[in-house]
This record gives structure tokens, C-alpha cells and sequence, in this order.
């Protein structure tokens, strides 16, 4: 049996808009932590700072400006930590006030950045940005707010990396608030190629990744767009992961850990393809041996025999 | 920080008709009143003694005369008991046909209050009712059914407390079979402050306490809408309850439990409405150790941190 | 109280179209054999070998002219090295195109069903099949389908036993992703009754039992329909099983296990009716103490009590 590309990343859902919470405190997360190292993950992602009035930071623009509800723990000091003590480097996921398209987006994290590098960009393991607002296909102002929010946080960083994690806009590429799991529409590899070669012209030089998320697309044509999505990042000097997602997009439930084999045959065409690095959203509610899903234990011990780790 | 209303009250889920069933036998149950002791609960609400074909306790009416199914067991019988033992108060909810309307409800619910009291009134924790029709606006006999059977719960029982727990409702007031989570059309406060000064104008004398649901507005509404509730209640003599529901209404899976941050956000601004007491529905699936949903655990522990038990 | 039938039979949902994955190894599946056998289970059906392009075995048909991929573990093998090891009897289900209607499916499972008998029929466990194709109402092609695979599969395999479970076109006919969980047009027992009277004529002689699923119709529905299934089947010389739904239909969430009360009704509808045998769909998922749904092992437990075993 050929080996799939092994995931050395996760996203931290926090704050999620459709994740259930799984209420863990600090003892919880710190297990949770060793149990991803164990499996070679040396990336966690926050994946974003805040969303609408909720945030994972005491922040005085966020709160002060914004009317954000104060959290009763500093997750990013938390997840920093966490990431110094088990030695793994931490991305910042930028905020989300999930209203106002992409230039209200870009316009609240500018006070987000410069607040967030003061107060974190000390830390140790502070290692880069995750530009947060995701899109699939050239939305107003997606392309440009992406450019000016990576460029800001390099700037503000002295040059740390930053990805971007967008959707191929494929038949699954379903709201999560619906009950189907399919659609009409679908891109097809060749539009894909097409808008994404534009929209990487204009990115290349503010992004260092790219991790497409890999759900929304039929398992029978991950190697048609995977090789066009790293045939474009090399083009563009853009690393090219790819998000692999532990979740099933198949199933009613919205959502559960996904099937082995399904996230096997993922990581397989991610090795075929020569992708760079594989992360995944996301460990601790689909694969960790903790989640509130106990298939995500199974997925777990069955990931690990199947890498030998 | 400051400190959110404690919870001293919690509906019991039985008969349910949205959340699936945990098929706990005495042994859990009696485990369950434990540990809602342990956090201070002294109330529990059977929420309905039965709804449609399915009801709680072996009812000579209701099997006999409107084709219910018995029950295996007397579920009735056995929160008495498990109140009794562990010093809490048992709170009894009417029959919900399910269709027919208020008219309906009342019809029915005249021979089950009859029925009930003469079979476990004289149980010592047998401490009130709880008129289980719900609703959000005026609706066609609403008021009237309400009045009605919480009069005649209060005559049978020679004058025992009598709540309800209507909606607000906002913009989240969605049906649990719908994929969405938020419509558009919601109350307004001043409408719901208009339409419920009439409805407790009616119902005053008749309920001892309203408890609404907390759930189906904004969390930056809270307090405006608290504020409302809490002068109409005093206004009326009503005894101002908040539902803090314990599961969350921004996720897909309808329902899984709610993210500590929002329940304490909800009983932060009862606290500071100064509502009477907070119920919450519920706490064997949202907030048990022992719920099917291993989060409802970890919400149990953060709430009892944030609260000092 | 009255008895139900007993359970003796469930399906193992391999692979699975609307219900989330376990993700479980050969030791998860020898224990689950191990409570199945507790219980009473002598039987277990493989729902089908394979769903458009996943498959439950190594197939040259399937990977080599169908583009299905490859497993990582032979289930066929599995399971009856399980059944094997437990002593129970273990029945193939076809494979499922997903598309192309009841010919597709015809055509598909001709090569199917040589290769499975020429792999796996000498098992000592392979003790007969399940025609997979599901249909409630006469659908083109849908007898023509069954009667041709039905027949196929015994001449392959010197004569085994097949049965095959079609739903009531009941009011909880609704698709698992869809938000709700009724409908309006439901068929009559007496349009029930002609139209599976002519099917069974057509399907005499090839199937040897049918077992209806359960969970379509309301619960005081179940005496008449199952009375009409009962005697058509005896008419035509097939055996009358019941698909015992061990979900529950009736909440959004699609799909958790059901209350133990439905369960029992249905099983004890069934006896009333003379039923022969009880398979449920299914073990694993929703009545094991192994499921990912912990009200899975709370309903063994029941299930266990009230059947005393």
C-alpha cells in the first residue's frame, strides 16, 4: 500500500461558528497537545481570533471598539504555552466579524494585528498568520483583502509566513447550515485553474501557503486538482499543503469524524501530488483520543497503524 | 469577573420531542440527581407527563381514553423518589397532545390533573406545576389555556405554585426540524414588551413564575430583553425565572451543548437584571458528566470552577 | 408485561451512506460480535459490499472496471473469520452503483456475485445474501431487479437463502438529508397491502424472507401494517421478518439510537403479529456499548432487562 502525505498540522477551532464547543479547560488542551505531538503534528493553527462578539483574547479593541463579550479564559497565551511546552510552533488566526464582506474584514484587523503582535509577538512560538476569510472562487474584495492582511502581518511580524486556507468550489461546497450535502455547479478543474492562476499572480509575494481545504471535492478527482493546485503555488513561489479534512461531508450530521479510508485516500493523492505539507481541520474534535466523538479515538489508533507511529 | 445567576432548577426531559432519548435506568437517574445536587440544583421539572402516543407514568386516562402507549416504567414514581432522597423539589408539567391547539391542550390536561393529583399528590416532594404549552406571541386560546389550567392546577393541589416557560421570540427562534438557525421577522422589545403586558395582565393570579427561554436572541439583546421581562413580572406579581438553556442554537446539529463562555454570558445578565432564578433546560443531556455528549461533562466542571463548587 | 420478539439478527452498516463511520479495528469488531452473541444475535448482514466507489473487499470487478478504490482491510474476510469465531451465520449484501437506477444495479452485481461466491463461498459462515437495492413503492425496475439478483445469487451459490428489506412508504418516508422527519402522502395499509401483493407474486420463489423496516409508519400503525405483511407473506411462501430500527426516526438529529419504548413496542408489535424473525438495523451504531453514542450501550442495557437476558 503506497503512504500518504503525513499531517503535521491541525487547526485549533476556536472560535468555531459550526463546531459544537467541547467546554475544555487547561488540563484538557495540554493532554490534547502530547496526543497531537505523538503523531508528528508540529503546527497548530488558531483559527481565528474572534467571530462576531466572541473572542479568545481579552482585547481592548475588540472589546473596547467592537462591543466583543470579554472570555473568560486568554486562549492565544494558553495555546502559546501549550505550544512552547510540547515544541510546536503556533500560527494566529485573524478575525472574523462575519459581517460586511471582505473589506470590513480587513478593516478590523488592522487593529487586530498590531494588538495581537504587541501583546504575543514575543512568544516563542509565535511562528506566523493564518489569514482567515476563507473563499472559493474571486469574491469582492477577497483577493485584495487577503493581499493587504498577509502583507500587514509580515510587516508587523518582520516577515513571518503567513497561509491562507480557501475552498475549491467543488460539489460538496454546501453550507453547513443546510441539509444536503451536495449540489449543481461545480467547478471544474479547468475554471479552477483559470481564476486560482489569477488570484495567485496577485498573491504571490504576500502569502507563503496554501492549503486548500480537500472536502469539497469527489474523491475521484483529488488528483486532477491537486495537481493543478501545486502546478500553480510552485508557478507563484507558494507552498502547496493542503487541508485535510477529518471530517465527513457525506453524512447528515453536520459534522462527525470521517471514515479512514476516506482520509487515507486523501493523504495518498496528497503524496502523489508532491504537496509540502498536510494539516488538517482538525485534531481535537475529529481525531483526538479526548474528543466528545469517540470515533475520533478509532480515527486516531487507525491513523497511527497506518503510518506506524 | 463578576458572577452570573447560579442555576437551582432543571427541566427533565422526559417525554422529549427534539432531543434523542439517553435510556437511563434508575441506577443513572438516581446518579444524575447526585450530581445536580452537587451543584445546587433543588428544583426538578418534568417537562411534560407526556406528548402525543407517549407518557410518563401508567395513566388510566390517558391510555384508556386517548390510545397512549403504557410505559415500561413510572417515570413519575421514580423522580418523586429520587427527589425525596436527595432533597429536592419535583415540579410537574402537563400532557402535550401535540396538535388540536391550546383548546386541545386544556381539554386534555383537565382530566390529567385530576388524575396525577389523586396518584402522587400526597408525595411530599410533589411541590408544583408546570403548564407546558409553549409559546412566543398571542396566540389563538394561548392565554386562556394557561389561565385556565393553571387555576385548576392550583384548586386541585390546594394552591401550589404553577410557572411557565414561553419563547422570546427572536431572531433564533427557529424550529428544531429546520437545517437554519436564524430567521428574519424578530420581536422587537418594545413589541415584546407590549405584547406580554397584556399577556401577564391575564395571567396574573394564575402563574406564580415565568421562566423564558434564554436562547432564542442575540447575546448582545440579553440585557434589554431581561430588563423587560424582570419589570413586567414585578409589575404583575410573577416571580421573574430565567430558562438558561445549556445547549447551543448557533449549530448545525440540533442540539449539542452550549460553549461555557455563552451560558455564563446568559447568567451573567440575569444576575444583573436581577432575575428571581435560573432553570436550565436541561441538565442530563447539556451539562451531565454522564450525558451522551461527553462536552455536557466538561461544561459541568467549567461551570462548577467559574462558580466555586 | 407483553414480549417482544426477540432480536436475532443485525445488519453491520459496511459501507454506509447516511450514518457517520466508527472508524473501529479487528478488536472493536471481535468485541461487538462478542455483545452481539450476548444477546441473542445469530446473524449478521453485510448491508452491502460496496457504495459507488467505496467497497468492503478487494474486488478486481470493482477496483479494475468500476474505478472503486482499494480498502485497507478486507471486511468480508473479517466479518466471517468473526462469525466464524462466534458462531453465527453471516449474509452478503450486494453492491450499490449509487446511480443508474435498479438495471444499473442488475448489471453491476451479475459479476459481483460470481466473484464474492468464488472468493468467500466456501466459508463455513456464508450462510446466505441480501439483495441491497431498497425500494417502498414499485419503482421501475425494482422487481425485475431483485427477482433476477435473487435468483443468480442462489443458482451461484447451490441454493442459499435471500432476503431483501424494503421500506413502508410511510409518513417518516423522508430522505436523512432532508431538516425534517415526516410527510404528507403516506400510502394506506390497503394500497400497502395491494401493491406488495403484487410484488411478492412476482419475487415467489426467488426471496425466501422480507423484513420490512419498521421505522416509517407511526407507532400506532405498526398492528395493521405488520398484520398485511405477515399475510402476504405467508401467502407466497416467504418468510415474514421485521427490520427492527434501532434509531430513532423522529428528532432532528439524523440519526442517534432510539428510546427503548419505541424499540419495545415495535418488538412487540411484531410478536403479536407472528412474526419470524427480528434483525435490526443496527447493532453497532445503536444498541452496542461499544458505540460512538453512549445511549447505544444504555439501550443494551435496557433491551437486556426487559428481555431478561
Amino acid at each position: 500500500m503506497e503512504t500518504g502525505l503525513k499531517i503535521t498540522g491541525t487547526f485549533l477551532d476556536e472560535i468555531s461558528h459550526d463546531i459544537p464547543h467541547q467546554n475544555w479547560g487547561e488540563r484538557e488542551w495540554d493532554e490534547d497537545f502530547r496526543l497531537m505531538k505523538a503523531i508528528g503534528i508540529d503546527t497548530v493553527v488558531m483559527i481565528r481570533c474572534g467571530h462576531r462578539k466572541f473572542v479568545t483574547y481579552p482585547s481592548p479593541y475588540l472589546q473596547g471598539r467592537r462591543g466583543c463579550f470579554g472570555p473568560s479564559a486568554d486562549l492565544v497565551d494558553l495555546f502559546l504555552r501549550l505550544a512552547e511546552r510540547h515544541g510546536m510552533a503556533f500560527w494566529f488566526g485573524l478575525y472574523d466579524p462575519g459581517e460586511g464582506g471582505h473589506p470590513a474584514y480587513a478593516e478590523a484587523n488592522k487593529a487586530v494585528i498590531d494588538e495581537v503582535w504587541a501583546r504575543y509577538g514575543a512568544r516563542k512560538a509565535f511562528r506566523g498568520w493564518y489569514v482567515s476569510n476563507e473563499f472559493g472562487r474571486r469574491e469582492p474584495g477577497s483577493v485584495e483583502a487577503v493581499r493587504e492582511m498577509a502583507l500587514r502581518c509580515k510587516d508587523a511580524s518582520g516577515g513571518l509566513p503567513v497561509f491562507i486556507s480557501p475552498w475549491i468550489d467543488g460539489g460538496k461546497a454546501v453550507s453547513a447550515f443546510r441539509a444536503e450535502t451536495s449540489r449543481e455547479g461545480a467547478v471544474t478543474v479547468s475554471e479552477h485553474e483559470r481564476e486560482w492562476g489569477g488570484i495567485f499572480a496577485e498573491l504571490e509575494g504576500a502569502i507563503d501557503a496554501c492549503a486548500f481545504q480537500d472536502g469539497h471535492i469527489r474523491y475521484d478527482e483529488l488528483d486532477a486538482f491537486f495537481a493543478v493546485n501545486k502546478r500553480l503555488c510552485d508557478r507563484h513561489g507558494i507552498a502547496c499543503w493542503t487541508n485535510a479534512e477529518s471530517f465527513d461531508r457525506d453524512m447528515p450530521i453536520k459534522f462527525l469524524p470521517i471514515k479512514f479510508d476516506k482520509l487515507r485516500l486523501k493523504l495518498e493523492a496528497a503524496a502523489r501530488a508532491g504537496l509540502d505539507k498536510a494539516i488538517t481541520f482538525e485534531f481535537s474534535h475529529f481525531m483526538s483520543p479526548q474528543s466528545m466523538y469517540p470515533s475520533a479515538g478509532h480515527l486516531y489508533n487507525r491513523y497511527r497503524e497506518y503510518m506506524g507511529l
